[in-house]
């Protein structure tokens, strides 16, 4: 928070005033006009924003914007608090304690700092993480890394190849498990994209994220961070997994697999659903418990790495009215793949035969899955879908259509064949494909 | 199905074979070669397939491709059923029974001759319907309407339309309740769509599908038929509305509003699922009965009907790796309108923000919806939200992405001001807001 601007966004004779008040970003203020008072957090603005708003976290959680004016009132009632994280404890713990490594990329679990001067903007550290859950240390001997700091809408397959490879790294040397903190917004995805990147895994990946920052009593912040924790540290699987609330209690988490797994709800805490399967595992009362029997078990093999991704693959939601030039698009813009988000048991429109036709004459590799998101594609019951086959199009049984793009991205940079490509999609390699779908959605 | 090829999609010598046979599709036959035999009746095959395979459904449901051999016994044993419809008996049902419209427009619930035959190409009238389902003729006075007659994946914004135009001339004539047969893969869609076109309803207009056709032990479709029947004759609402199975039982039908329904499982009988909302009502025990208190009422009021759809509306799905360039297509391309589904509270990645400006420069609508599917979208949670709302997309709360798009391409065709559609898209007009966020979904 150095050297920032403790008036960011204000501007004008608005930051004159509060200038003159000294009062900064964070700070709690009182704002009088006429009959009306209003207390609050002082929060940060725009670059973009007008210069005639003053805008207040009120104690209710809620923001609202006052229109200046020359002859309000405004005090300072209390200074920001500096943020109070002291470095972790030295790790007391024995020495026989696992050695677990924390990458940090981002998101809402390490976003504690700025929340409190009001926006969301910054990152903490792993490190810091561990201030704010001293019970960590004795789960483990944590070691913290920040491999980047970004909102997880912002993360790009470039990035899934550097987590890829720092995860390799930490394995290498000698740690027993992993742990990501991740925006969950794209959580789901990288996810996916590590699980087919590490493969032959020797330890448990998890991903964990948080949809309440740590410094609001809701948090899921450190429940869901202790149970990554332990997982990374004790838990017999070495998957890719992702780690969230399994309802809204505290008291249980769970570990989806990384090709299984959506976001389905936009703030709940048990947003994220194992979807067409169930969960691998879950940690209560300080334990892991398989739920899935079959998994690949931590051993001393060695990983392979495969990071590379082929960014030239499109994701397309097909939708009544679906315009099919969008598919030429694709093609006359170098695509190597698609994925179709297609309706029912896997249909588009017979207006689309055309374009696909062409896309896959021209050597794209076309790919369909379901909009319903639950349960599987059969390309055989309609003609629709017969026809789609014959086309050329390659269906995805029963999954997710974000883990098919992911999948197509990783498997068009495996080789220049589209054979090979075609092959990998058709592959079970990491839990993608279920053998029979599973109703757990209600 | 007459003057229709008896061996449609057979060529060369497997078809002077079947022919010589005097073996037509819809005919049980036996295949021996060799060691191994196959019974089963004999499918049509798409114009496109190659001429050397004969495929038979078995009796276990599944299709199998069998090579042709010159030395293969094929013999019939049993020939196809003809479809054995009735016309329906005449309604003896007393005078004072509602007056019921079935409109058509195809998908499995109208399969079933094609069913027996092998694919599922052909659809059935309304009148067919009363054959299989002869209890309607107990619930009301029931008229039967081919509308058209299409899988709902070929449904197109036009369509909607058609449907809107031809519910207001049923209810002009004084029919006291509509249920339109429909194809489950856009059924939503539909819904959607009729819900925005037709307003000041005076009766319910009732969509109803089946996820299995009619000849299958496991239909839905009588039962879906005949809570849609009762409804359209008995519901004191007077709503569009979607009738299909509540859970795996026959014995409750919900009723989900036309806006927040989606179909969320490929093969399930309760695929549908109202999502941030109950279903408004439940048929069980021959009985309608409120689940959601507001309603519109039964009333004489008159139809307001506005069945135009602009499809220059595109629905982009945001996804890591998204290329910015989809939305300047759409703007070259001269689109009115686009429905981001972005990802968490609503947001796309810092890259997309050049050509959303851009786009709301040109005078296009951008609206946010969520991937996630269940919640509501907040876009002033995090700096994305909040810049994404400064460059003018407009949040969308928590309708459904489908419902959203449907809308956009309803409000653009009802004037051609700008602010106007901005209006339309913010004001509740037929349920498509919940005021708050329900978690049905888990």
């Amino acid at each position: 928070m150095m050297n920032e601007d403790v008036l960011r966004g204000y501007r004008g004779r608005l930051r004159e005033k509060l200038g003159s008040e000294k009062i900064g970003i964070g700070d709690l203020i009182k704002v009088e006009y006429g009959e009306k008072s209003y207390e609050g957090i002082l929060m940060p603005r725009l670059e973009s924003a007008d210069e005639f708003h003053i805008v207040i976290k009120l104690k209710t959680g809620y923001n609202v914007g006052i229109a200046f004016e020359e002859d309000m009132k405004i005090v300072r009632l209390k200074e920001a608090k500096k943020p109070t994280f002291k470095p972790p404890p030295l790790p007391e713990s024995s020495s026989d304690l696992p050695e677990i490594s924390i990458i940090s990329t981002g998101g809402t679990i390490a976003s504690r700092v700025d929340y409190a001067t009001g926006g969301v903007h910054a990152a903490i550290s792993s490190r810091d993480l561990l201030s704010i859950v001293p019970e960590l240390s004795e789960i483990a001997k944590v070691e913290g890394d920040i491999l980047f700091s970004v909102f997880s809408e912002n993360i790009e397959p470039k990035d899934w190849s550097m987590m890829a490879k720092r995860v390799a790294d930490k394995i290498k040397s000698g740690f027993e498990g992993i742990v990501i903190t991740h925006g969950t917004d794209t959580m789901g995805y990288s996810a996916a994209a590590l699980s087919f990147a590490l493969s032959s895994l020797p330890v448990p990946v998890i991903f964990v994220g948080s949809q309440r920052s740590s410094d609001r009593p809701s948090s899921d912040a450190a429940s869901n961070l202790i149970a990554a924790v332990s997982a990374a540290a004790q838990a017999p699987f070495a998957e890719v997994v992702l780690a969230m609330h399994e309802t809204s209690s505290d008291d249980s988490i769970v570990f989806h697999r990384g090709t299984k797994v959506r976001k389905c709800h936009t703030s709940s805490r048990y947003a994220f659903q194992s979807v067409n399967s169930k969960p691998l595992a879950r940690f209560r009362d300080r334990r892991i418990e398989m739920i899935e029997k079959n998994f690949r078990h931590r051993g001393g093999r060695e990983l392979i790495l495969r990071d590379k991704f082929n960014e030239r693959v499109a994701l397309l939601k097909f939708h009544p009215g679906f315009n099919p030039e969008i598919i030429d698009w694709a093609v006359d813009e170098g695509y190597k793949g698609i994925i179709l988000e297609g309706t029912g048991l896997g249909h588009v429109s017979s207006k689309c035969y055309k374009s696909i036709e062409r896309a896959i004459h021209e050597g794209l590799i076309i790919c369909m899955t379901s909009q319903c998101i639950w349960g599987r594609i059969n390309m055989n019951v309609y003609s629709t879908g017969r026809e789609l086959i014959n086309l050329g199009v390659t269906p995805l049984e029963d999954m997710l259509t974000e883990t098919a793009f992911v999948k197509l991205t990783w498997a068009l940079s495996q080789s220049n064949s589209r054979e090979e490509a075609l092959k990998l999609m058709a592959t079970n390699l990491a839990g993608e494909f279920s053998h029979r779908t599973l109703y757990t959605w209600k």
